[in-house]
């Protein structure tokens, strides 16, 4: 039994609206509700599973009436720290609200809740010959309305733009309840695109409760490229003559020696023992298109000094190549206990500079850096290998961190490329956003929030240092 | 001499930032600056023309401790009244910030002051082999920084996306003179996307001193298609032909047969007398893509009932296929002097059914309506016919106009595809938003502009009603 308070009295509301069932607040079934995909942790004092916008906008009417924090959470796959609680704050979970509601494929448009899975939307899709293009590697658990808060990237995002490009319209509650719809199924924007606004504010505008997507033709065919390099400066030579050729790949990926090590480690993935690095390049579109730009690619690769190259276009092919890519964070168990990823952005041009300097960082604290990125659009993922129960483990790690993305700052670029602010990275914004910049977008939230109700203490410094955990071993699905 | 006063005194203090020789402030100067590409009017009391983001901050602090109105002003060919001053108010025009700054051919982007002219960072863009892909009908006068505040589109526009999908960033100076900036010229957002809700927020928030855009590389071929029908509805049905096939064209534009008589009328574009409707398709891409796909799109024309089908690649025959289309409003003039245009969307698979209701409204209030389109992303441009010098006559236009908008509206699509809310739609808000809707717009707005100060009275109902007056004949570049 809860004391009396605001958390007792929105308990008993809650459960009426959403039966006793849909609500959790024994602390022993919080627990699995205090983390994500980041370092972060914070305890709910509720989970709710509302299974419609009337009950979401109840919930959170009765938790702003008891100025209770609410977050919204997906799958909690996310990497910054955005689906994580304000302690004793509540949770809306969206479990219960995962249908796929309509899917118009004269018009190429879907309409689903947000507890919806990114891959069975994009299964779904495929049945009319459509797909759903954002893909982060979280796809086979995250959720669509986890994408929009986040603005999910993904590998094919090179090609395609993140989710932002593919989103029309979401019904949106707002901290008082209240429900606007923002944007729309036309593929037009009237008025302000608040639509655009809401899509990556991490939770802190409004919580979505219906979606509405684009959807693309599936391509008539799709090639994928595994070059084998010495090292990842040769591999980035490869990268811009691709470029340079005027060729936009579907996904541009690379991962480095000590990835490749790790891969090797759990699944032999046939790596030579002597490669530093290798590079993913994935075409689609029309077979012919695939045939011709295939041999510029296969051409560019030789000629850039691959050791080996393989081509696949059959599906469980393809899939074989991918295998050490999409493995890779997961096999990075094999050679620490925990990492740090960090999701820095440089100008493509900046790539191979940037790579040696986060080496510097490596050797200068005694970190091993597994690399393991979206070389396309120079998105870096360079995993800082650490071992949580040495003392002190976690702080360097997060100070070297800090100094990688300095670094990525420092060659014209930015803080995360498709995994959010969220807690991780709030105090490194002004390294990219002076006060003026940061007071607009703080602005631009009480706007839509101006309680700052919703997941607070996100996204903008407050000098409040916040409680890591270290990642579990073979953590998820990220990046 | 003005009288002593808030712009008295700001004349004063403007000349001093920028010079007597750019501040425009009597009567007959000022009458070329009460106009735009709309039907509506007002008189400005200053316009100032700054070289530099200092001067721009500095002038709008000044009006700001006046409490005067202000408004940006590009090339002025917005169609929806967008650069019209509140009367007595600060224009601000950009005519003299018109330099690229840089463009970075490794990286793809280029950055660029305000009232650079859209065609001309294109045809800068070629010389490195590249392009700014957005190409609104004015792309010869129309300056980048009118594109972002009305999120300008272009018959391009179906393959690429709008002039949001291609702005990085932006340099912003807020109504108090502050200066922010907005995204970055890494292609991936931090924080909340304050660049996106910044583009098409038509110029209530603030005005864009510097514009960081995208660039892509020149196709490798271009080939142009144009199909004549005996009516709209059957060449409705090869634009669903197309799109069937899952082709993306680059264009896919329409003209009716009331609108093939004006062109005719004006410039011989050798099409037969009984042409119903004028399809184009342009494709790009490959000299292979567009050869096979260029098959397809040829078979589907025929197949749908095409009476005749040209087809270019060379440059110079691909524009004399483009006349017919692009001099299309131009021509209007030779059988109306005066056109008001709707520019509303729908729904693809709604275009021929909403033509229909459209021809409908003509007959019902005996207007004759021509009809103008980009048939791919089914955004409308019935143009309603009159004589401004009628009694009467822009009364009836705008009670037409409405009525088409709602039809646009009642088949599922919207307002405005590309040319603003504006004064023009401004009371026609409440068909696609609610009340809650709205007022979280202006929440945003507020954000940026607490005074209201930027362009106020535009794009929210306030039943006020503007005071329109006629498009001259044979009027500019629009749509």
């Amino acid at each position: 039994m809860l004391p009396p308070g605001p958390m007792s009295r929105f308990l008993d509301q809650a459960k009426a609206v959403v039966g006793a069932e849909n609500v959790i607040h024994e602390p022993e079934d919080l627990l699995v509700f205090e983390y994500d995909g980041s370092v972060d942790r914070g305890l709910p004092g509720a989970v709710v599973f509302p299974i419609s916008v009337e009950e979401v906008s109840q919930i959170m009417a009765l938790a702003y009436a008891e100025s209770l924090r609410v977050v919204g959470r997906g799958a909690g796959t996310g990497l910054s720290g955005g689906a994580i609680s304000s302690p004793g704050g509540v949770q809306i979970a969206f479990t219960r609200m995962h249908n796929i509601l309509d899917v118009d494929t004269e018009n190429r448009t879907a309409t689903v809740e947000p507890g919806v899975i990114n891959l069975d939307l994009d299964t779904y899709a495929h049945r009319f010959g459509l797909r759903y293009a954002p893909d982060p590697s979280s796809q086979k658990a995250c959720s669509l309305g986890g994408n929009i808060a986040e603005n999910a990237g993904g590998p094919h995002c090179l090609a395609y733009g993140t989710t932002t490009n593919h989103v029309l319209g979401m019904e949106v509650v707002l901290e008082d309840g209240a429900v606007v719809n923002l944007g729309s199924l036309a593929r037009e924007t009237v008025g302000y695109d608040l639509r655009g606004v809401f899509t990556g504010s991490e939770g802190t505008f409004g919580i979505a409760t219906k979606i509405a997507v684009r959807l693309l033709p599936v391509p008539e065919a799709v090639r994928t490229f595994l070059g084998i390099f010495l090292d990842v400066e040769t591999a980035c030579t490869a990268v811009s003559a691709v470029i340079e050729h005027g060729i936009v790949p579907a996904a541009l990926e690379m991962i480095d020696a000590l990835t490749i090590q790790a891969v090797q480690k759990v699944n032999d993935a046939g790596y030579p023992d002597d490669a530093g690095a290798v590079l993913l390049i994935e075409l689609e579109g029309l077979q012919d298109e695939v045939d011709e730009i295939g041999e510029e690619v296969e051409a560019a690769l030789w000629e850039t000094g691959a050791s080996q190259v393989r081509t696949a276009e059959a599906a469980a092919e393809r899939e074989q190549l991918w295998v050490g890519r999409k493995g890779a964070l997961g096999a990075l168990g094999s050679i620490a206990p925990n990492y740090f990823l960090v999701d820095g952005v440089v100008p493509r041009t900046q790539l191979a500079p940037v790579l040696g300097r986060v080496a510097d960082v490596s050797r200068k604290y005694n970190i091993p850096i597994a690399n393991v990125f979206h070389a396309g659009d120079g998105n870096l993922h360079p995993c800082l290998l650490f071992d949580e129960r040495q003392p002190g483990a976690l702080d360097k790690i997060v100070e070297a961190g800090t100094e990688v993305l300095q670094i990525c700052v420092d060659a014209g670029g930015t803080l995360t490329g498709e995994h959010g602010v969220g807690l991780e990275k709030k105090e490194q914004m002004p390294m990219v956003f002076s006060k003026d910049d940061m007071a607009a977008m703080v602005l631009v939230r009480d706007a839509f929030a101006p309680d700052n109700s919703l997941n607070p203490g996100k996204i903008f410094p407050d000098g409040k240092k916040h409680t890591p955990h270290a990642h579990p071993p073979a953590h998820g699905m990220p990046a």
